[in-house]
């Protein structure tokens, strides 16, 4: 295999440190993907490769620092503005003359501020760094990793795309959204096309509803209430992770895994969901921010005292929404989202909850007979149990439980829930590898399956925005909560009738 | 709640002292089914009251005394044959002195040898102990427990239904099946119609085969010998207590749980049990007996060497089947059918084994293109793995588990076999009600669902016959196996292609 060379753009960044080069390490320590990988670093400020290795090699945790010795050797830094000619072309030069120089692959990874992204691969095309176009190429290919945020609205993601689009072609093009690189997304996939006996139930005959939920308890530490206000819980978690998430679970079966085949129906799916009007908005979502509360024993304080945050802040912390997808399979099917900040415990996990049997022959009530009993729930003064949940859990554990019911030992037909449980950590030990390691061999060996199509993003975006610009005009109240709840009360009126509500984790 | 007699015939043997004196004992205990129990051993020798009590006192397990000494007093004993009407006019006269005397519920419990069931019932109408035939008789009910077996084929049993229904309405009628009162077995029809998620996969478009298997490890100890040869494994497991366990696996749904709603959809899937020509026979069917061999470390002999076995023995302790149920739902899938003595381990459990996915996206061997692996799938050159298995372990161990493929951690996307499982012992402690003790509660209930029926006892025979009269005409070879194997290498063709093969337990 040809020597592979990595530039990352923003070097100095914390990313860099605590992601990427952990990552390349833990790689190049398994012998994956070559022996001649070269990492070069770039940011503006000058130093030596010595003084960027030191930087790293007391940021690197200690179980990766034999992995991180085995790459420090190939580890280089250049001093450039990625704004200035003459310093691309220092740049390129010195690529050159590593092992493979012009004729081998390269990756750039822009570890940048957004708003550098479209110069940046414009510079780099200047300086004759970029483009490489022919999809054939299997040595000296080019292609690009691009940070989120991907935009911030749907108009300035469709600029972005075009702005990359003008010089490089799709498939060199690499956006990133760690989520696809956890090895639970992943299985979503494999669960769903692998084992045929789920698939025949998939579908709105069978399923009554999913809800998808991202619960965190960090509020803004670490200084990010500024960024973080700019940004709001939709953008920053629903717009991105929750709708790749949504979109594994629910597009139709791929014919095969190419990252064609895949990421069509993913954008289908998520062109299918509902652009809601203003009026269906302010029915079906739900924002909110932190009130002061208490969260796992200790007073934490409300969003609009959080360091960073104006006092006159309209951004959203938390955000429930009840989504449609307009498609054969999904038509009337409920599609709950719902995260947010300082809630009461971490938790992400994907539930889809089944129908319950046409006629109900167990636990009918005392003293009522059948014909009582299924008038009572043919009129909703009973509500049946629902006792078919499929719940993925991604985080803080890794499994999946599917629950039924099992008759309670006793001579009534009484049925009680149980689960049927499986645990990753308890199959496969404590590590699998990082999103971020997984990502990067993807983008060096040129499977774009796991990363993000500009047609994607775009139809992401046209869902995302319908929130945004209903909520800017003021039609959505703001709700509070406080830290350490569940989030608003409001958010659970999203669910109607006997169809339940939220998950509070597993 | 007024007062119940219940009438045991047989009061002498075992299965009195063992079984039912122990599941009264518990039922009172618990204080069901009314205050007012009474109990009546006969059997021909004379005894006193207190002398059957004390034979019963000595044989209870000592977790029951308190439960029997709550029961003792409400035992008396009557020597009777039930063929001397003298004898049964006494047993009359005593009984009509008892709490309810000629005016409340009676429950005769014919635990004698088959011959005289039907005898018995003859005898117990000439002396006004029987019939009593209003179905809406509130108190002073008649019902007649028949122990197995119930002939020993078709036309011995349709001689004995006749017999019966001369004297009584089928309704009076309670043929015991003692796997029925297992929680596990009952579990099948709650398991099935509670849950709806598995009902759409629950036919032979997912369905790609069904086993069931009766292992045991006993052979013929305890001087079971002369019995057992007389009957053999078929007729001693298949017709009765393994049809039984596949009508509720496969019947179709009931409209309710009421007796003849259930055993109506059983009795439908036992006649829709193709019954096979005597080619047929020979060509999915295999008959063994054990020779000598080892289990569990010990050396054990073979049947024909076994006490109270004829040297030239003909019966079967092996039976392996495969078989097909001629329904809309069913047609075309495999269901086979194993039982047998001395195998290598104890283990009852059925498996519900579903097709692959149309589409086989992953475990795609190394140096293969998708479409070569997708060419050799189709040809037969490779089989796909199996990843949804159902299995519903009756014994030992009670679970539920449900195997699926799940995606190994790493950046191929291959799938590797995992298990959601559930175990009732888990959830409900070690003891459930033992299957005598649901039963006995429900007959003196008046509830026959988990009885069988005249048409369900034919309906078996009807299929076993086809067996037995081939094998008779000896088309079929008998077959040996090594005591402590999984039985003759023969079973193992009733598999074909890549259906996969017998579970060896869990």
């Amino acid at each position: 295999m040809p020597p592979i060379q990595v530039v990352i753009f923003g070097a100095s960044g914390d990313l860099t440190a605590r992601k990427l080069i952990p990552a390349l390490a833990s790689l190049v320590h398994k012998g994956q993907p070559a022996e001649g990988l070269r990492v070069i670093g770039v940011s503006r400020r000058e130093k030596s490769d010595e003084a960027w290795r030191q930087e790293l090699r007391e940021a690197i945790p200690p179980e990766l620092k034999d992995a991180f010795e085995a790459l420090a050797p190939h580890l280089g830094y250049e001093a450039a503005d990625v704004e200035r000619e003459g310093d691309l072309a220092r740049l390129k030069a010195r690529l050159d003359t590593l092992p493979g120089g012009d004729a081998t692959g390269r990756l750039f990874y822009l570890s940048l501020k957004p708003e550098l992204f479209a110069v940046s691969v414009a510079r780099l095309c200047t300086a004759s760094l970029l483009p490489r176009q022919r999809e054939d190429e299997a040595t000296a290919w080019r292609r690009v990793v691009v940070e989120k945020p991907f935009g911030h609205d749907l108009a300035s993601a469709q600029k972005l795309n075009a702005e990359l689009h003008a010089h490089l072609r799709e498939f060199q093009i690499f956006r990133i959204d760690h989520y696809l690189g956890k090895e639970t997304v992943q299985n979503l996939l494999g669960f769903r096309f692998h084992n045929a006996i789920f698939e025949p139930v998939w579908n709105r005959q069978h399923v009554e509803l999913v809800q998808i939920t991202v619960a965190e308890e960090l509020g803004m530490e670490g200084g990010r209430g500024g960024y973080y206000d700019a940004t709001g819980a939709l953008r920053d978690m629903v717009q991105n992770h929750m709708l790749q998430v949504l979109a594994l679970v629910a597009m139709e079966p791929p014919s095969s895994l190419d990252a064609e085949a895949v990421r069509a129906q993913k954008v289908a799916l998520l062109r299918s969901l509902r652009v809601p009007t203003r009026r269906e908005v302010a029915e079906t979502s739900v924002r909110a921010r932190y009130a002061a509360g208490e969260l796992r024993g200790e007073r934490v304080r409300g969003y609009l005292d959080e360091e960073g945050v104006p006092r006159d802040s309209d951004t959203e912390a938390f955000v429930a929404i009840r989504a449609e997808i307009d498609s054969w399979r999904w038509a009337g099917v409920p599609i709950l989202l719902r995260h947010g900040k300082r809630l009461k415990k971490r938790f992400t996990a994907v539930q889809v909850q089944f129908r319950t049997p046409p006629l109900q022959l167990f636990n009918r009530p005392d003293g009522m007979d059948d014909d009582e009993y299924r008038r009572a729930l043919r009129e909703g003064l009973l509500c049946q149990r629902r006792p078919n949940v499929l719940t993925l859990s991604l985080q803080p554990r890794e499994a999946i439980t599917l629950s039924f019911g099992v008759k309670r030992p006793g001579s009534a037909m009484n049925m009680t829930p149980a689960a049927l449980r499986f645990d990753y950590r308890d199959t496969f030990g404590e590590t699998t590898a990082p999103a971020y390691e997984r990502l990067l061999l993807d983008a060096l060996r040129g499977d774009a399956t796991l990363f993000i199509r500009s047609d994607e993003i775009e139809a992401s975006w046209r869902f995302a925005d319908a929130y945004t610009s209903a909520w800017r005009s003021g039609e959505v109240p703001m709700r509070e909560y406080p830290a350490g709840s569940w989030g608003p009360m409001e958010s659970d009126s999203l669910f109607s009738g006997c169809e339940g509500r939220w998950s509070e984790g597993v």
